[in-house]
């Protein structure tokens, strides 16, 4: 049970003929649970507080009362009309699981979006040999990751594969057809200069696939002497002010699947249908999708495309709009990651010499869970 | 140019001022193409057909009007009133991008739902040392995986790791925490029965991992004499029926995103909130999640729980139905792979002797990509 004694349970009330009961904590906070919900999360239907489920939810009797309920010293204990047993809940399990608005309200997470002002403050970083060491260091820098969308890493050697040294720290390798790890070798080429500024602008990589890559890996084994900065924009931020700014536009890129395509004559043929800003089911965002070099012939009916295109140039000039984008030089031995679902990358031209880097993609599920275990741990 | 005649552009008008060009084909199929996707996908814009494209569409003229349009020898000539070149587009290009309602109808691809009567024709297989050898044997395995959402592999070695060659006919191996591989092995538990039943319900794997596993393997190196015969229904085909039959249900269950999560304390801590089913943002259906294993407390309105769980087990009964389910014996050499977005596959119990698969995720865009790789070369 949970010691904090504000957060204890003081008074229950079964409630609409046993449907509910609702559990009124000490520090006045009054939760609801229904019937059903509780019969289908009693203890014992779960191996441990967090463990697989035992029980489908079709085993369940079709209607479920609550006969009665009480506070014990072990926990909430309640009687169900269809089982035998009674269930004990620990009341610091259900406060955390409460049905209630401002518990609901404690749980949700909302990322920190960011403009150019991020630059006023240190860039999200850390140093290898730090988090190779050093557990706190290495939660330090996953949070970044997690909160900001994308994080530096300094003093990674300069060795080639490095980089999928630093994904292990939190995860595995997603190999694609570009390999487990990508070589980016980029000399001056002047001749192609109006080219280099475009191919060069703010992008997600990868949008024909699916699913995108969701976490990209930049290493940075050799730098040309001047220029080559690399920019982030939060395209999470970009489409919230779409949002506030042009709702309609918003809303048709997010209802508009756009076709995305990759193509090497007889080897690769990775092509995928997604809108430029795609929500979840609760109407968050998910994932962001800008790559000018990748997009396909739009497939609309005619009369919907100039308002498409409308929405997609507006989104698409606040995506290299300055006030929303952080640079900064990556020098070797700099890697920089970023959440490709939420931080679109690109580089500014450079004045001359080689430049070298090194890439690869992982899975964010694995740096999640990494995080949420060394949040317990440290 | 497309040399089939009834193809063959006959005529063009340049309408409203400019704002579109229509085409009219030899079969009377009319295409309208507004003058601002014409300006975006000229071929000068593109390294190649299919190839990446030079130009971002915040770069054309906030204002495009076609000055004139006409069919010449190398294609159908277009002159706009913002660019001092003409572009000349292929006439097949424009034909197999066109925008009119038949040309975008015959570009939709909709996947083959079934039901219990599948079995009723031979089941989707194929030969390991036929597709090893024989590129059209893999496409036709893979066109199965692709329709179906799953298929059958026979004789394939029961040598420990052969799943991963399976894996390498098409893409890559996804590597998570249970490693690149896995081994399921299973010996009779007469203590467990009445869980046992439970645990091997239909479902989809990693419910709680974003990206969910898209495609699942399971290849059997020993089985067991009587009985566990493996089952797959097709979520598509079932979510499709829940829409018919219950559409409020079907509603519900697509916006409300319920939390999945798997634990091992200390080292594993995966989590991700996602609707049983998901649809994509032209609301069609992209995945379907169903697990009893790994779903966790609902996190909603008290009021809203019932209708939820409503909702919630009318689809798991359905997913269930022996008139939605295919079953099959796999014996030693054989190997299953299963569209996990899609199909749901569960164990009958089985009498006694040990069972002993191993399995491994990968994802479908490398197998997308080799499948039409394969469509233009065979």
């Amino acid at each position: 049970m949970d010691t904090r004694a504000s957060l204890a349970p003081k008074g229950l009330a079964v409630e609409g003929d046993g449907a509910a009961v609702a559990v009124f904590w000490a520090d006045g906070r009054v939760s609801r649970f229904p019937a059903l919900w509780l019969a289908d999360n009693r203890p014992e239907t779960c191996r441990g507080e967090e463990g697989q489920r035992l029980v489908d939810a079709i085993e369940l009797p079709e209607q479920i009362a609550v006969r009665r309920a009480a506070i014990l010293a072990n926990g909430i204990w309640v009687m169900f009309d269809c089982f035998d047993e009674p269930a004990v809940f620990d009341p610091a399990w259900l406060r955390r699981h409460a049905l209630d608005p401002a518990s609901r309200a404690e749980r949700r997470q909302v990322p920190r979006l960011w403009d150019a002002t991020l630059a006023r403050e240190p860039l999200p970083a850390a140093d290898y040999a730090a988090v190779i060491r050093d557990k706190a260091a290495l939660l330090g820098w996953l949070r970044h990751v997690d909160r900001l969308g994308f994080a530096l890493l300094q003093g990674v050697p300069t060795t080639p594969g490095a980089v999928c040294d630093v994904v292990s720290l939190f995860g595995y390798v997603r190999e694609t057809n570009y390999g487990r790890l990508f070589d980016v070798v980029s000399v001056e080429e002047p001749l192609n200069l109006a080219f280099t500024a475009l191919a060069l602008g703010n992008h997600t990589d990868n949008p024909y696939r699916d699913p995108v890559p969701q976490l990209q890996l930049l290493h940075c084994l050799e730098s040309a002497g001047e220029g080559g900065e690399s920019i982030v924009v939060d395209g999470f931020a970009v489409a919230e002010r779409l949002r506030r700014e042009a709702p309609a536009a918003f809303d048709l890129l997010a209802k508009t699947k756009v076709p995305f395509r990759y193509v090497e004559p007889g080897s690769v043929d990775l092509r995928h249908a997604a809108p430029l800003i795609e929500l979840d089911a609760g109407g968050e965002l998910r994932t962001v999708r800008y790559n000018s070099r990748s997009i396909g012939p739009v497939d609309l009916d005619p009369d919907a495309v100039p308002a498409f295109y409308d929405a997609h140039r507006r989104f698409g000039r606040m995506l290299h709009d300055p006030a929303m984008t952080v640079g900064f030089k990556l020098r070797a031995g700099g890697l920089f990651i970023v959440d490709n679902r939420r931080v679109l990358h690109g580089r500014r031209g450079f004045g001359g010499g080689r430049r070298h880097l090194q890439g690869a993609y992982a899975d964010a599920d694995s740096l999640m869970s990494r995080l949420r275990v060394l949040e317990r741990e440290t």
